[in-house]
């Protein structure tokens, strides 16, 4: 049973304005929740887009603004296509978030399609298993084709969810590009659930990474922005929280609470390059709140966005 | 039962100098144990002051000296009052540090008194429950009153220590003056034990900050300016360990050693920004330690303290 | 029973090459295992060495070349001695690996033969238990012998490896010239199991710190440089990780996780000065990966290595 839909819930944000699409556009998922083991398929390009990590042009908390050219670059970045590279879906930051179960295979097939900087690329995934050949690592001598994948070819990573793999792991290029890609927003998130796990109501990616001088989530920088997640009270809401880059993070709700593995109640956490982590609640706290990374000038720059709950 | 009552065990620090001063005004509590749930009154208003982080004028572990005026700024911090706004009780950094139990009610009355800036000014509190308009947040259209309080004005904090509370928590300036604020020491810590839980005998509180080019503990830096922390062997001895800023840091205190939530032994945790915890021990080491941020360019900046254990 | 014992285990990664070697060297070890509990003594000296961060003069990952002359520089570094100062077995960086159990009592015999700097030295021990006169610190009026070694002195630190000191930790200069000292390369581990557990059949330790620029590994920096570890698949696999400096790190291991204490798979775990941790797991994915921290511009200074699996 090979499936790829996309996820009917996260798709009523489609109806939401510029940042509920972004949110959406993470709803690009592979195989939806399963009885049983398959193996599911995607197919994922580096495609070379124009991105704005401030499409509102505001700081709306600073009451700063920004003409367009100092927000908007050029860069590569992780698109899903329909089966058989039929069309994009999406093009954005991060790429499509691959959700799977315990005892599920991946084939994630990729293609180079970077016309921009017509550099190698690729993808390594953290979390599941897979043999050398699909590490996705650029090392002379050691590394296959996998590795370093030139434009115009294509290259299918095999992998497998195991039992240690539930839970939310960051994917990104890792190929001779590695450094310039995943500063241009080459990574995404895998999150893979228990065999029989029940899925939250709402699954909320935070990507933490920094990008052309703003620190943004998901691509995107200050509130208006970056996502605007929504819950309504008695739902189940898990947070996917990813970093990459250089930099370290600390992850805060407002209003919110959750428990560490260990039972210990947090409401930040923090966590560095490659590190992630999930956490989850039940909603009950109706309003509109706000989500960010705590380290200060983080927020400053732009690691920080809104939460809606809704009675 | 409404009570703002000192706690007698730190009072005895007061006898001790310069640096066991500034221990003692941690001690300015809401409320003392109780063996039911309570409301529990606190007065605090945002006030200048002038603080200097370093008042024996000496680096003792490098052997450097200062001049008053690089050390001595004009600031403002949160100061605890005497109920009904009767008189100032301390003066510090970080603010007082306010004690509750897991199914207490707080109502902070905020005064913001701060005639240096004349700022708005706040309190956000992490780990008690509370609606949006007692969150402190400055965000335009969203946030009331109680998130940029003017000059003049007060507001007060409705919130609930909540089954999942107990622990250390900070709470800090979010207003729209959030950065300079906390830079000048706008914040301080909650201290929420379990319903039933027995206090420890001490409880230190250390808050890592930056402050105008020093790396502080509680507003202080170097040894003999940060607090001196004391206990007698088979004395249960709580840290509270809180960051605020931009840095990461790493916990350590000499010749001990406590357990994580997990079971693992550890005598050095790191933690970021708004990141909180408490860590306890029975004391059976006596003699003069160390405890200080193991970042060693914090401790040579003057992150680094006494704890002494008697017989 | 005291005794000194190279680990016979690591002895066959001699043949290895040159990172091989510097992972040999790692293999200096305080006590056999041993079925009851022992006072074992080591013998370890400060003495100036020249060091090559970078003996291939290649980072063969981003192609370049270096002139020895940038990556080579005097330094001082704790040396192993045989018995009552024998003779030096391994001056490297970090200094030898003291083993040892639950219940042991560790007499850690310390000379300063640092000729180069002819500063003070020490060495400040974690996750050990011992009187305020053997914790190696500099601090004037409290200090005592051990705490500044000065030039041609010795000294012996008595530890007692108690019930929560299983584990990895670190140990470190912590004298007048602790910063300096640090830098250069004065800093080691202890691997402490508990008293009647397994070890591994693998012990791989990973010391993440700054050296003259380079981000390193054991001191080395790159691919080639830095250790190459090996295993069989059905070997048991355990990573002592450590970090010394300023800077936080996140440690990753390609194709393989591990579970925290808590039971959460992990493949990527952050940690900052000091702090330190064992991962385990039983070898089931032959092949050659990388082990890196996940911090982008760590990992391009050098902070990589190589993990081979043999079937």
């Amino acid at each position: 049973m090979d499936t790829v839909l996309p996820d009917g819930r996260d798709r009523r944000l489609l109806t939401r304005g510029p940042a509920a699409v972004m949110a959406a556009a993470l709803a690009v998922v592979v195989g939806a929740p399963a009885a049983q083991a398959a193996t599911r398929h995607a197919w994922v390009a580096a495609v070379p887009t124009t991105w704005n990590a401030v499409p509102n042009a505001r700081d709306a908390i600073h009451g700063a603004t920004f003409d367009r050219a100092e927000t908007t670059f050029p860069t590569v970045v992780y698109a899903r296509f329909t089966r058989d590279w039929g069309k994009p879906v999406a093009t954005r930051i991060p790429g499509p978030l691959v959700k799977a179960r315990v005892g599920d295979k991946l084939r994630i097939h990729f293609k180079n399609m970077d016309t921009l900087t017509s550099a190698p690329h690729s993808m390594h995934f953290h979390g599941v298993a897979y043999k050398p050949s699909s590490d996705g690592i650029w090392l002379p001598l050691h590394s296959g084709k996998g590795g370093n994948v030139k434009p115009g070819q294509t290259f299918t990573y095999k992998l497998t969810a195991g039992p240690g793999s539930a839970g939310v792991w960051p994917y990104h290029d890792h190929s001779q590009s590695m450094e310039d890609s995943i500063a241009g927003g080459m990574y995404g998130a895998l999150s893979i659930a228990g065999r029989h796990e029940q899925r939250a109501d709402r699954e909320n990616v935070v990507m933490f990474a920094p990008w052309h001088g703003f620190q943004t989530i998901n691509g995107r920088a200050f509130v208006g922005n970056t996502p605007v997640y929504e819950a309504k009270v008695g739902e189940t809401v898990q947070w996917d929280v990813l970093a990459m880059g250089d930099e370290f993070h600390t992850f805060h709700v407002h209003g919110h609470k959750w428990r560490t593995d260990a039972g210990t109640p947090e409401d930040t956490r923090g966590l560095g390059p490659a590190e992630s982590f999930r956490v989850r609640w039940k909603e009950d706290a109706p309003g509109t709140w706000l989500y960010h990374c705590h380290v200060e000038s983080h927020m400053a720059q732009g690691m920080i966005g809104l939460y809606r709950v809704t009675a």
